[in-house]
């Protein structure tokens, strides 16, 4: 049996001046770049030089798409209607697209970034309208959403290839959702842990209990953060425990 | 003997509630659009529309790309830096791209908006920026610009497709550059005098006299404006005065 | 006993080279204007031109402060932070006060647009970040809202001056509140139509029956629309109308 | 016989989730604060952080007016049209106005930042479009720019209160201007020498060598900057070695 499991990070987050993240000590370590298509992060250039970087590393790039709102990065949930959605969703694809086509690389995934991505958990028609935008930009991109959610379950019922993420450094609830962050012990920032729980949510997945009923959910990408002063240490020891464990790491594209 | 000639006219330039154009008057008369990306005008929800609108026109449709500039509409000169102004072409042309290829349709040429249209002219390194982007993207994209410019020369010398744009509204100098609009009789606004220049450029091209020397330049395309009152007008007498004369339209990529 | 009403109208939406309302003809008709700030609409160069007639018309001028969402004209609802809702209230009312002060003039009051309206009608935090922003500008403006809403109310309780706006050209429900848009008979657009409920809402307020209470609630100010076809008309009916009967047409601060 | 100087930084240069510079470190060594004004930098969130600060530190507050150009901080030179200069200096200082406003401190000064700045320095028309807007906003706001250059020369001739800046960090040439930085020893880094310079700039002035004639021009005011490594001890080393050489340190108001 072989045991697999994608590392993704979101990347690109630099805006003209403005640097966020630590693209390149991260990009070792993970198998999939989530990159930011301009809408809450990103511009032009540190696209290009993001796609190149992560290109030149072999790693898979996907399109982190997201509501229009730079200066809420995207965290802030916007009430677009569903055409709206699907065409800014399909213009950040296009617009991510140019630089992997530039650097003779496919675009293999995409993911909704921050508040679009939390919608897109739990509103069927939002999850609807990025599973189209999908679709119309080209049927052999994969789908990236929260494990569980609304995204992957209409994503998969549109014919698309979706997958589920899991997050090492977050506490699960016994229904399988995410703890909120305001409670403690949701967000885990010891290394050790964080790698621990990577290890279990690529063993076992996810199990949502409700009511009486168990389902266990399988995680095929687990998503790093690079935006804090562990990121980079975490996603060293996400990668060789998965690794020291009999996983191969690749990314979606070759699963 | 077979006489063929293009015309385009930019489209797709409203943003969010705001509307400008008269896109689906002006469709039946031309070969060509030319549709704004989002930098200068147009949102997603409006490129969605007018691309869908010019596919079932069976119009062929081209980016038109800017400077980042929407509240001066593109017609502000802007200092970009090449590489700047290289990942900003390559940003337009995906994002439009996505709605081309979702509509089932090519993307067939790319020509530089307002400001820097008239940049990309007279200055080298910015013809060049914009070939590289055009190159990056696709070699077999028609490059268009102004007849006799550094951006056509410098695109063909780059191994680029390029053509050469006339413009039926506007009456030309003896060297063969526009008149400034600023000076009398620079802008024609009868239908019947731009129609008539319509058909000289088609049959004989410009005449640019520079010393003792006469450099006669084809011209492959001809420009019809779609925000004045006139336009829709204009459209229909230009294309008949050049079916009349024996001329076939077809967009560039039949050419 | 002296009857008075004021009568406002959104101004000042257009954006770069793209133009919307009829500022111009509705400026004779109406005492009070609510100029955009460049959040959903307006530019500096509008709102020194709209600052300017407005002025010039003896009308005075309100900042009609938005969502920051330029491509959805203010109408997505925006998750924003209470501190960042008061933050951009600020923001907005000191660059709009920058040209009253430039043209002599007072800044007189201060009304939400679209989704933000919407939401400070019903959300306390919201409407309370409003009134902070206010009164930390200047105790002096005059809070404008939904006849009846928690914007009004809360302003009120914070000790600012508050007045209740009403809709001639729209319908409403028995429980005083605006019925829906997408409903039948929703909108009316018939001049007549519009001056009659103007003129209701001046001498009986709203009705508002909850239970078996009925509550009446004043209207200080009465919203004009300015972007549809017959806005002109409708302004110059309602204001006749009111005239006739005895009202006398005053902005608010005059009150 | 007593000496002034004012020591001025630019601040308030963040946006969003983006931080940039260390305005809390360097506010207690300087006079005097340029606080963006959301055209190249900073937000509504931003500024009112900012201002809280300085207001806080005694610091005198002035607002940094910008090109309109996030992407590109303000540092790429835009052909605006002067009346949309003019309108865009008053949006911005109304905009910074309402949050010392509600601070309770003035607005003291203005400077205008990046391309800007180095534009008005030499085009007369930009320098009197932006003097302009400083008189139509308030003739109390104290006017900063390069020393010796058109913006001060006009704002003068208009009757503003003008000052000259001067740069420790930087190197001059004999004709009095900046030395390009693209030049060795341009840019100073070691804060022993910045505070040399900045002593003699404070003493002497600059020396203008143009043919036979020398021009003594008075400096006002010194930038310091925020953003490298070396900002807070070159803040500490110029205030002391200016108190150790006699100086008092005063913002403009209070020269």
């Amino acid at each position: 049996m072989v045991m697999k499991i994608d590392l993704n990070c979101d990347m690109g987050e630099s805006f003209g001046v403005y640097t966020l993240g630590q693209d390149e000590l991260i990009l070792p370590y993970i198998t999939s770049a989530n990159i930011a298509c301009g809408f809450h992060a990103g511009d032009p250039q540190v696209m290009a030089r993001t796609v190149h970087l992560a290109a030149q590393a072999g790693v898979a790039i996907g399109a982190h798409v997201s509501y229009p709102d730079l200066v809420g990065f995207g965290r802030r949930d916007m009430n677009l209607s569903v055409d709206e959605l699907e065409s800014a969703v399909l213009y950040q694809l296009g617009a991510l697209a140019a630089f992997t086509k530039s650097e003779g690389v496919e675009l293999v995934h995409v993911k909704p970034h921050g508040a679009l991505y939390n919608r897109a958990a739990v509103d069927e028609q939002y999850a609807a309208a990025i599973a189209r935008a999908v679709s119309r930009f080209s049927r052999s991109l994969i789908l990236v959403g929260l494990a569980g959610s609304k995204l992957v379950e209409i994503g998969r019922s549109q014919g698309l290839v979706t997958v589920n993420e899991g997050f090492p450094d977050r506490a699960y609830l016994p229904n399988g959702q995410l703890m909120p962050r305001n409670q403690d012990r949701a967000v885990l920032s010891d290394p050790q842990k964080v790698s621990d729980n990577a290890l279990a949510l690529a063993l076992h997945g996810i199990e949502a209990r409700i009511n009486e009923k168990v389902d266990h959910i399988t995680i095929d990408t687990l998503c790093l953060h690079g935006d804090n002063h562990s990121a980079v240490e975490n996603a060293r020891q996400v990668r060789q425990k998965l690794l020291d464990n009999g996983f191969s790491l690749a990314s979606l594209v070759k699963n």
